[in-house]
């Protein structure tokens, strides 16, 4: 009997068309490279609401917890949006995210070589790029208390939020970011804005600390975050692992994706802390576009950053570097090849669409 | 007498460098236009702090509440850095933001054609943006209390902030956007995270109720911050205004910023209520542009941010809308006439320092 065991939560929109291609790689891997997993399947966001009125049962949690690894789809539509807060497609990811330990989000906005007409920024400013966003994802004012909306005596209405860290929880995510730096380029810029923000000040003092303790051979620089949205737009190449909270991680990670081009092509991976015990890491991988309802059911999304978080899982939750690289470079091949879906077609290159693009991948392997 | 009482605050680093051309301007008009301004000069940020103790007297704070306008330059750098949080000098602008109920942050990001090709964006993408950012300046988690960093009985450290809003805050600021949306291309993009934040689900409340009640006839979107950071780098030309609390309102202003290429172009008005019995209303006019340390005294800093906020100042303090316009207008007869600050600097133009930039603006006019 396998111990890989992975719970695929497709969710709403393209989640479901972009993660059967996934299933095709994995077919593939079963017969070609005999490795086998053992697949639950499961489900989150609107379509859990619709058919079990929560957007992310106990059952799912049970699931997620069970497996080794869980690979997301992406959730929300336009049939949930006017649902009360309390009962949102994206409380599936957060639930998930809280209940598993998942604290450290992992994002890499990567140009590739073939893709870099794609973005929107000059081909000198972003050939190259490779950066990696480390984002707190357990804490901050994605979760803090008190938080509501309470109608004053006059009846007027107030609304407020809690952004709040604690020491630890900084030092745990801060240490992932310095590990990534140590086998990347070295360089770890920390972002906040420690001007006027208490959680900021505390922020910066506590990755000041871990760094100056144990990771004194990499690079530190603290940036406020208004700056950093600057600069990650005007010279995106000074940057190799940024680190920030839940809100300026949430943020600053979907500029840094934006300004590769090519949403369609980056996964992501959020990671808990390692079992002390049972050695095991909660992990959950997916990619960094939602579910893209206006193009949902059309079979024309990419399916590629999907198929991307599946290697990152291999590679990340089971240890199968080989593997990993057998599909990304599959993937660099089919790119290499002229194939595009729409999101990334550029003049000249055959446009396709989700399944044919899957298949091509599967060739290439 | 002149009724025209302007305070004049240049702050640290390259403001006072940038002001001295305006002052130029100021001389220019008193002697040409026959506009006699009645003018303060006042201490701010770190050389306030060098010389009175403090970022922001209570002086100065009289000074500015007597004033039509004030007219103020940037603060900070790092002789102050390492001064705790109660003494920095940003403290200073915060001050007179809360103090004089400056509550309407308004930064354009305008992409002038003579400085297309200063973007790190392609032409195509950038080529005619003409975006305001209508950020709320007086509220949220700039302000909301508690705040803190405190320490726990084992000694372990929590900071936490509240963002906090009252829905007259909001529908306040809300209103501004409309009114300029209203005199512009139609439309405000309204930016919060009501999927994950009380105060940004009643934030898309209060907005959508000023909408429907009071500017129907304006288009309202409502988009996610993240989502709206990916925009301004991918589609920047689909945004007129954008509405955002203090703190997406500061990121998302440095990033719309930050993609004209020309940050020491850009100026900023920050405007309070307007008295019902005077009829005035307090107004702060400040370029984008920090007080950039490490070219302070270096005689090479970009002056037309700051000349062009005093445009703005004419404009809306003094309703000198001529006036106003003829200085914009010398302003682009200097770009077109090929003269580039270092910072805007492209191949062949003639590079030009401070003062010959501010000169050259006094001859055009
Ligand atoms: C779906 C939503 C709650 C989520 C977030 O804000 O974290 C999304 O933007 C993300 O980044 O995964
Ligand atoms: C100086 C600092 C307090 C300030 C802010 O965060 O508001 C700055 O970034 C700005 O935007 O004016």
């Amino acid at each position: 009997p396998s111990n890989k065991k992975l719970l695929v939560l497709p969710g709403d929109g393209i989640g479901p068309e972009v993660m059967r291609e996934v299933r095709r790689v994995i077919d593939w891997m079963d017969r070609r490279r005999a490795v086998s997993f053992d697949i639950e399947e499961g489900l989150v966001g609107g379509s859990a609401i619709d058919a079990e009125g929560t957007p992310c049962s106990d059952a799912t949690v049970a699931k997620a917890k069970a497996a080794d690894a869980v690979l997301f789809g992406s959730v929300g539509g336009p049939k949930w949006d006017s649902l009360p807060f309390e009962q949102r497609p994206e409380l599936g990811i957060l639930r998930l995210r809280k209940d598993l330990g998942l604290f450290a989000n992992l994002r890499p906005a990567l140009v590739m070589d073939p893709l870099v007409e794609a973005s929107s920024l000059k081909p000198e400013i972003v050939r190259g790029v490779d950066i990696m966003v480390v984002r707190e994802s357990t804490g901050g004012v994605y979760f803090g208390e008190p938080r509501g909306v309470e109608t004053l005596p006059d009846g007027k209405r107030r609304g407020f939020d809690t952004d709040v860290y604690h020491e630890d929880e900084i030092a745990r995510v801060a240490r992932v970011a310095f590990d990534l730096a140590r086998k990347r380029r070295g360089k770890v810029t920390s972002v906040e804005k420690a001007n006027v923000m208490q959680s900021g000040r505390l922020w910066r003092a506590v990755v000041g600390e871990v760094h100056k303790a144990e990771y004194a051979d990499v690079e530190l620089e603290n940036m406020y975050a208004d700056n950093c949205a600057m600069q990650l737009c005007s010279r995106p190449k000074q940057f190799d692992v940024i680190l920030g909270n839940n809100l300026f991680g949430d943020v600053l990670s979907d500029l840094a994706a934006a300004l590769t081009g090519s949403l369609g092509m980056l996964p992501s991976a959020t990671l808990g802390a390692v079992d002390p015990t049972s050695g095991r890491r909660h992990a959950l991988y997916e990619p960094i576009h939602g579910s893209a309802p206006d193009i949902a059911g059309k079979g024309i999304a990419n399916p590629l950053a999907q198929i991307l978080s599946f290697a990152m899982l291999l590679r990340w939750s089971f240890g199968m570097e080989e593997d990993a690289a057998l599909l990304e470079q599959a993937v660099g091949k089919v790119l290499a090849g002229g194939l595009r879906t729409a999101d990334i077609m550029q003049p000249g290159m055959a446009r396709v669409g989700t399944s044919v693009m899957g298949e091509a991948v599967v060739r290439e392997l």
